[in-house]
C-alpha cells in the first residue's frame, strides 16, 4: 500500500499508532481531506478512535510483528504516543515499507531524557541542569551542586509526571532511584528545579515544505497535569518570540517532520529553559483547533503527508482552553454543560472515552475572546459546574 | 438504546439515515461530541460515511424492516436526504422506538412539493407560481396564464434538478409530464418561471431549546448545481433580514427540530420568493464550517439532540465557499490544490468518495477574507486548477 504519492487520493489511509485522544483530533483532520484512517492499539476495544474507523488493529507496542501487519495496511504511519521504541519503529518501517513520521531517526532523538537534552544543547537551546546518576555518590552530589529538592526522571516512558519523582534529600533519592528502575535497565537522570514564574509551550509543524510556528502560550499546570492554557501568554513580545525561534531550533534539530511541542519554563530574569519536548499533537494545543486558522492537527495530517502547511496565526486576540478532567469512577456522562454550549465563542470537546476516573483527560473547552486573562476566567467560570 | 435522555454520555449513538456527505459533516461534528455514529446506506459499501465508523448498515431505504433493525441500534435518528418518505420514517419510529429528528411530522409537510407549498402559502411565505396538473388541458392553461416556458417537476423525490424538466410549448410539457411519471402514481406540479436577479440561501437551526439563523448567503447556480456560494449575500441588509425572516417562519410552520435551508429567489423590484426548502445540512451551508461561529453541522447535531444550539455569527467579514465537482470518471484524485491549501483563511474539504463523475461532488473550498466580491474571486482563482 505504499506506492501512493497521492495523499489526496481514493483509498488513501493514515495509520494512527495509539487510539486516544490526540490520534481521534487527528483524525478527524485526516477525515476533512477524505483520508482514511486506520488505528493500532494495545487494547482491544473502547479507545477513542476505534469509534470512528472500520480499520482497527490490536497488538503490542512491542511486537515487531503486530506492527507491521498493522503498517501494511497504510500509507503512512504517524504516532500518538511515546510508548514504542524507534528501535522497533526502524524495524517496522524497515519490514513494511511504510513511511513513518516523524520518523524513527528523529525519534531517537528525544525518546530518552539523555540525548533529547544533549541533542537541544548541541542545537543551542538551553535546557534545564542534568546528570545522569548511577551510585548514592552521584545522587548526592547533585544535590549538593544544584540544590534539594531536585527531580530523578527515567530517561524513557514519563508522561504527564509518571516517571518523575521529586526527592527531598539522600534517603528519597535512593528509594525514588529503585523506584524508577535504576537498578535494573533504565538510566536515571538527575534534574534540577528551575525556579520558573510561568511554562510556556509553542507547536511547530514542519515538512519538506516548510514549517510554521504557533503563538507562544501559557499552560497552567496542577500536579504535573497541564489544566489550563492561555494564548498569547501574557508575557512580553520578546519572550514570546524568543520561545518561537527556540522552538523552531529544537524542530530542526531533531529533522522533525510532523507537529512537535515544546513546553517551556520562563525564569523570573526573562530566560528560557526548555523542558519537555513531544513528537505529536499536544495539549498545549488543543486551543489551535478553534483559536488559530490551522489547528495543531490539521497541520500535523498536513505535515506527515507532505501537503503545505497551513497559517498559525490566532483567529482572536486571545483564546483560553481549559481541560475538562474525569472527577471520579463512574460511566462516561458529561453534566452542566449548557451553559459552556451557548457560550459565544466558546467550543466544547468530548473525546468519547467510555469511563471516568478522577484526572483522566475526558474532553476540553476552548474559548475566544479578546482579552487573555478575561478569556481565561469566563472560560474557568462557564466549566466549573461541568461534572464529566 | 432509547432510554438515555443525556446525549453527552458513554455509548450514545447518532444514526444517519443516508452516507453521503452530508452525513459525513454532520458525523464529524457528532465526534467532537464524544457521540458514536451509525449509518444506514442502501449501498454496500465505500460510501463516504462507512469509511468513519465500525458501525454501517445496509438494507433499503424502503423497507422498514431494515430500518428498524438498524433504528434500534442507535438513540436519535436524522437524515441526510429525502428519499425515505415521512410514511415509512413513522413506521420506523413506531416499531423502533428511536427518536427521529426531523420528525416524520415535519418531513411530511415538505416531502410533497404541493403540501410544501400550500404549508409555506399558509404561513405567510410567498412561493412560486405553481398548480397540480393532471391533463394536457392543465398543462396547457398553465402555461398560457404563467408564460412559456415553466417547470414540470415530480412532486416527490427531486433532488439538485433531477425530477425537474423545463418545458418550452405544449408538446414538450406532454413528453416531459410523461417521463415525470404522471401517468404512473405522480402527481405533477407545474411551476411558473421567476424572473430573478439572484438566489439566496438561508439556514435556520431550531429545537426546543430556541433557534438561530445562519447569515443570508448567495447561492451561484449552473444547470441547477450549486457551483459556489457568498456570505453574506451582496444585497442590501433588509433584503438579508428579510430572508432570515421568511425562513425561520418557514422552519416554524413546519415545526422543524433539526438544521433546514431554505433557498429564495430574489426579484429585480427586492422581492423574495422561497423556491425550495431542505429538512437537513445543505451545500449552501458548508461555508459555516469555518466561516461561522458554529457550523451547521454542529448547530444540526446539537438541535437533533436537544442539546443549546451555538452562535450563528460570521467569524470573518465575508466568506466564499466553491464546489469541487468531478469532471470526469476516474479513481478520486486530487491534483493542483496546493496553492488553495496554502492560502491564509482557505479551507479544503475532500468527501473521500472513490470514485469521481461529472458534476458529482467532491468536495468544497472555503476562503474567509473581507470583501464578499474579492473573496469570491480569490476563491475561484486558488480553485481552478483544482482536478478532482
Amino acid at each position: 500500500m505504499t506506492d501512493k504519492k497521492n495523499p489526496l487520493s481514493a483509498n488513501f489511509k493514515l495509520g494512527f499508532l495509539g487510539a486516544g485522544q490526540l490520534a481521534r483530533m487527528s483524525g478527524l483532520q485526516a477525515f476533512r481531506y477524505g483520508i482514511q484512517v486506520g488505528v493500532f492499539s494495545d487494547r482491544p476495544e473502547n479507545e477513542p478512535v476505534q469509534f470512528m474507523t472500520p480499520h482497527s488493529h490490536t497488538g503490542s507496542f512491542d511486537s515487531v510483528e503486530d506492527l507491521v501487519a498493522f503498517a501494511k495496511t497504510c500509507n503512512v504511519l504517524t504516532l500518538e504516543n511515546e510508548f514504542i521504541s524507534s528501535e522497533v519503529l526502524k524495524e517496522v518501517h524497515e519490514h513494511s515499507g511504510t513511511p513513518i513520521y516523524p520518523s524513527p531517526q528523529s525519534f531517537a532523538l528525544i525518546e530518552n531524557k539523555l540525548i533529547e537534552k544533549q541533542t537541544f544543547e548541541e542545537a543551542g537551546i538551553p535546557v534545564t541542569p542534568y546528570a545522569l546518576v548511577d551510585s548514592q555518590k552521584e545522587l548526592r552530589a547533585f544535590g549538593d551542586k544544584h540544590g534539594w529538592p531536585y527531580m530523578l526522571k527515567s530517561s524513557k516512558g514519563g508522561y504527564d509526571g509518571y516517571g518523575n519523582e521529586t526527592v527531598q534529600d539522600i534517603d528519597e533519592a535512593v528509594v525514588a532511584y529503585e523506584n524508577l528502575g535504576g537498578h535494573s535497565d533504565r538510566d536515571i537522570l538527575a534534574e534540577a528545579f528551575v525556579d520558573f514564574t510561568k511554562e510556556l509551550a509553542v507547536q511547530v509543524a514542519r515538512n519538506e515544505t516548510g514549517h510554521v510556528v504557533y503563538p507562544c502560550c501559557e499552560t497552567v499546570q496542577e500536579n504535573h497535569i497541564c489544566v489550563a492554557v492561555k494564548s498569547p501568554a501574557p508575557v512580553d513580545q520578546s519572550i514570546q518570540s524568543k520561545a518561537q525561534e527556540l522552538a523552531v531550533k529544537a524542530t530542526e534539530a531533531i529533522d522533525g517532520k510532523g507537529i512537535f511541542a515544546f513546553e517551556f519554563f520562563l525564569k523570573e530574569n526573562g530566560e528560557l529553559i526548555l523542558n519537555e519536548s513531544a513528537p505529536r499533537p499536544h495539549n498545549s494545543g488543543h486551543y489551535t483547533i478553534e483559536g488559530c486558522v490551522t489547528s495543531q492537527f490539521e497541520n500535523h495530517v498536513r505535515a506527515v503527508l507532505g501537503l503545505p502547511l497551513g497559517s498559525a496565526g490566532l483567529r482572536s486576540p486571545a483564546v483560553s482552553m481549559i481541560n475538562l478532567l474525569g472527577t471520579d469512577e463512574h460511566d462516561a456522562q458529561v453534566d452542566n454543560a449548557f451553559e459552556a454550549l451557548k457560550a459565544a465563542g466558546g467550543h466544547l470537546h468530548i473525546y468519547g472515552k467510555l469511563d471516568s476516573r478522577p484526572g483522566r483527560k475526558m474532553g476540553h473547552f476552548t474559548l475566544l475572546g479578546d482579552d487573555v486573562e478575561e478569556t481565561y476566567n469566563t472560560a474557568q467560570r462557564l466549566t466549573k459546574e461541568i461534572f464529566i
